[in-house]
């Protein structure tokens, strides 16, 4: 498999080209496309996708909201699979992603990350197996992430929440009295230099289950592209996600 | 659903009948049955499955495999379905409760947990989402346990193996020298007054997958065994086993 | 050694009764006190200490605060080491409990676990060694836990600001911001039919240290009452608690 | 606290340039040796120890075990104190650093890592604190990993016998039969990429107390280093190892 690289040069663009010249099950990194592209590397990098006429087999895109538009025409123009890693798209810009997925095979998430996506497919089994469990979920980032709870585990909270369609969020308890029962509480921990740690538990009266994630490095992210690339080669056009890679 | 519970005085019979007591999705006890039938309780208790003939929606079993004969021919007598929590049975005894499953709805478990038949499930689906992961199994039981592994390591070890059919198990890891690939480890740990806590690791290059059950007391077999007799009501004759309760 | 089991038929009494007949380290039970004696017993039951005048080498008290009185009379005329387990004493009543410390050994703890009191030092240890270490804590317990956060999470966060002076404790993050660098994170996970557990996190940047401890049952503070009893045995009149059973 | 740098090209020299460019308690380098010193780099690098007499308050040394004489006689000389962070010296090199001891202060441990250090301690409070657990280490290790167990495993076990003397290592249990009442087992995982887990679990017939250390990457062992040189200055003549730095 023959992967365009888009956005290069950027942190995860740079993840990926390193992550791909370690070798992943045949995936190869074919050209690096780059607003900056100067600096000499072990492949090619132009300065923009029309630049690129060479063979290819998927574009991974870790450049920027702003450039989908031109990453589609391109696409579209040369009838390849692509894989967006981007996020912050505007209503009309998501609207040209379903466009362009009548046309090829487009592969768009919020998370990056197979496994988290496994998780939370194995919560949302968990949670209707277990239909009389208590849930909760804990989290645990570095000491300078801002956000409270972390995106993820609200994702995660939501895939739950499929089967849980009455049961509020209830984020860091912090108030005397029983808990409800329609009740997940969301628990962030915020200490250290930790990746990213993601655990829900679910409690009858005789026993515990508890499924966690813990991300090492942002790797994972390129990984995880490089999954999607391989899992959209040969398919037909349409708008895949995460949650697609879950086997059933 | 009105249960009749078979071996009603022995360890598992009297977790059952104290688990109906409590009240759980509108189950409850109608009679018990026990070869010691003897000492007074809230529900009548027979000595014989014959002695018995008044309403009844399910049985549940926990008395021995030289009872199931009898068992079956009961059930099949009045088209009950019924719940065989026993294990131990011969070539014939199996044979026979196959045959009756043609005829009335038979549960039939090698393990009556439903959460340790929902870890082994959701192992399976992380195995196969993740083939590249590396898969360790951590076990933990009290002092006086004698198998090593547990049963239930190696139940969960061959569930995994539906998806690495040519890995090897490895039962405590004592020798220098590089993890072969194709290898599952499985740790048993003694100590204290462990219920029983089973864990499966699985860790690729960038991110680590922990999916774990802890049993707090033996009532989980109790309810594990209800909810069994609850999902049988109303099926079809035929064998099923813990993994149909597992939800899709 | 010799234990006189005050309150011997509430629930904590119970269990040191049934925990002493197991045999512990030398100790058995000589005799109980309840003012309701009444019911067969493996060992005499009287319905005040002043009706026992035999053999003894310590008391256990599980009775009531408003009972300490009496209790210390007697333990002072029978020149008797005592172990009180209860709480909600007013300040008259404790004032009475250091003057008997004067004359005889007096144990006096708010947690009858040895096991928290040993998380608590080692968590104190733990945050003194390592200074910028970020500090969270987690605790779980059963659904109908009304209190948040539980008081022995409050005691240890007690015992780590010892060696953090300047440190606000927060119960429930919920609020997105970046964490001040001198926070104690307290999260409170309530959920199925967990007895209890406690877990104190140290990260810095390049490790994180998990200390944690789990009660499997109520049995945990009888095992306590009878190692302070043994403690307490041989030792100068004083005032002890749990923390001098941590060994140094 | 002004720090020579002894081995700064090699991998670990180069994580201790790093952390000490971060900015970590008023350290910083002020000169760095190596036998290779091309390069540029925002300090000094001199071939050779002897090359330098600028300023100084201590050497951390990670070159080699064959060049500790000559780091030796140069801290001597300029009466400097210095944390020696190899292993590999035979029973003469061994005896020189003891030697300098005496003049100097020296800093000489298996395990660079204060983390460890301290797990190690608190185990073995733990041990003694609660004579009748019984107690298992579990670690874990990626998969290119060759000895079993760790040497860090090993330390931790030989410091939790100096409470338990009697008690025997065992290394992947994979036999039937019932728990030696005097084992410490110890269960190697392998897999993924772990950097390296640590943890030590004592467990009696109530509670379950479980000690953990996770090591995040290498910069682990620059920091240790670090604060054995903070630690060392100021402190007369001696030899002085990890555990010195873990408070009473």
């Amino acid at each position: 498999m023959k992967i365009i690289v888009n956005g290069v040069k950027g942190r995860m663009g740079c993840e990926v080209a390193r992550f791909l010249s370690e070798g992943f099950r045949g995936a190869e990194m074919i050209a690096g496309v780059d607003i900056h592209p100067e600096g000499a590397e072990r492949y090619p990098v132009f300065e923009k996708l029309a630049d690129y006429s060479g063979e290819a087999d998927c574009v991974i895109d870790f450049s920027h909201y702003l450039a989908t538009e031109e990453l589609l025409d391109y696409c579209i123009a040369r009838n390849l699979p692509v894989v967006i890693a981007t996020t912050g798209h505007t209503e009309t810009e998501l609207a040209k992603i379903r466009e362009a997925s009548e046309k090829i095979p487009v592969f768009h998430s919020a998370n990056m990350s197979l496994g988290i996506a496994l998780l939370a497919s194995l919560a949302r089994t968990a949670a209707k197996t277990m239909p009389d469990a208590n849930i909760e979920i804990v989290e645990k980032h570095h000491n300078r992430k801002l956000d409270v709870p972390s995106g993820t585990a609200l994702l995660i909270a939501e895939e739950i929440r499929q089967e849980r369609v009455d049961h509020q969020l209830l984020v860091g308890r912090h108030d005397n009295g029983r808990r409800p029962e329609k009740e997940i509480g969301i628990h962030s921990l915020r200490l250290g230099n930790i990746v990213g740690e993601h655990e829900v538990i679910l409690a009858t009266d005789s026993q515990v289950i508890t499924l966690k994630h813990e991300a090492q490095s942002r790797r994972l992210f390129a990984e995880g592209a490089v999954e999607a690339a391989g899992f959209l080669c040969g398919k037909k056009p349409g708008l895949y996600t995460m949650k697609d890679l879950v086997s059933g």
